[in-house]
């Protein structure tokens, strides 16, 4: 394998108890894991666990060795619940310090609003020594950066903004593409000519996503591959196969 | 710690491509977390991990021993990127096999069906060796319990059918009780009340959940607790305490 065959992966660990007690109904996995396509880098596990040091250390160690990059959402605001900065630093066996532009950011960003930049505030202003900052133009507090370790805010549209503000600044590999065909069918009907279309065709996957709407089952065929010409190679077998089989299909999905 | 204070857990692996590129948002862990939460089980870890064996092995043993019980969702269906029931099958050293139970649903759920009970679909009949039936009213194919390790699907609507089938069938403890209070303040403004408050009542947690909404910021402040006495307590002081400092707040959340 070259090194532009390289696949770059990442892992994410999503940090809260609201996720796990069901309150909360998480966005940033599906959030993070499109926008990593897109830099050409593959998600290759998420790991939720609650507000408990030892869990997120335990999960941040295993995942940033594992893979290229490690992101974690949630746990960097203002209050006792917001231990990631803490957690995060104990992983990487160095101090939580107080990073001076942060500090300049939240000082102006609290300026004018009440209370101005209380000692609460200012936790937001830690992150682990040797960091350097994600930039957040929503709400002040920024994300961090050390090393392949990536903070961002759990709040999902400040997750975007800082998705936003690293885009195009992470090494990866050819994005993954797809292509879905869609069709009115049980996939079991077609569970065989998948199987075989897939063997066909080597730098492709297939996935079946079945769906019940209408009062009708149905199912998307994903197919995806870094490769443009194999994967329409894949899609134009597929769709012969189906019109031989005499299914209709839905190019793009249903 | 008397065995009516055992806290109950559980563990939870997604399994599938499709939640790892983000074309699928997971409805899953919510669903999954707030049924554990009324079965007096608290779901401690969430794995998302893609569809290869070696993968799904991994996750499901760390997790079926770290907790109480384990469920997976997701790739238990006829096609060739249904994988759950060989990599658990291999996790828990058992061979994987047509289960007469599952077979005998699937004919009869087939036998007015075009193909009828083909190869492929005959595939959801398989379990690991030992397994017991979780019954699926809404398509057939049923879900798999072997020991502490629950198979489900990954069709959400599938799956809510097999979690309403175990409801009331898994020992747990007393069920996470919790009580919300909103607030149109930054959360920053009440971080050191908030913590005052958690130490004051041993039995009690408070997640702080901030949010912006019509143009104004605001919070959740979210009391946990297994026993009902000290969770009214805790409510109690925090209500007084942003009396106090002026703050208007609003019983069960904003």
């Amino acid at each position: 394998m070259s090194s532009n065959d390289k696949i770059w992966t990442a892992g994410l660990v999503v940090i809260g108890d609201e996720i796990l007690s069901g309150r909360t109904h998480d966005k940033n996995i599906a959030q993070v894991a499109s926008w990593l396509q897109v830099q050409g880098i593959r998600l290759s596990e998420v790991r939720v666990v609650p507000d408990v040091e030892d869990r997120i250390v335990e999960a941040v160690n295993a995942l940033r060795e594992a893979y290229d990059y490690l992101f974690t959402t949630g746990g960097i605001g203002p209050t006792h619940d917001d231990i990631t900065v803490d957690a995060v630093s104990k992983a990487l066996g160095v101090p939580a310090v107080v990073h001076p532009e942060a500090r300049a950011i939240l000082e102006r960003y609290y300026a004018d609003k009440p209370g101005g930049l209380t000692e609460a505030r200012l936790r937001m202003a830690r992150a682990p020594e040797g960091s350097t900052l994600i930039p957040n133009k929503r709400s002040g507090a920024p994300g961090m950066r050390r090393g392949n370790v990536f903070l961002m805010a759990g709040v999902p549209h400040i997750t975007a903004g800082m998705l936003d503000a690293l885009t195009g600044t992470l090494e990866g590999g050819a994005p993954l593409i797809a292509e879905t065909v869609g069709c009115w069918i049980a996939e079991s009907e077609v569970a065989g000519l998948l199987r075989e279309v897939e063997k066909a065709h080597q730098n492709c996957q297939i996935g079946s996503y079945p769906f019940f709407r209408e009062g009708k089952v149905g199912a998307n065929f994903v197919i995806r591959s870094t490769d443009k010409v194999d994967l329409q190679s894949c899609v134009d077998t597929l769709c012969d196969g189906l019109a031989t089989s005499g299914y209709d299909f839905t190019p793009g999905g249903i």
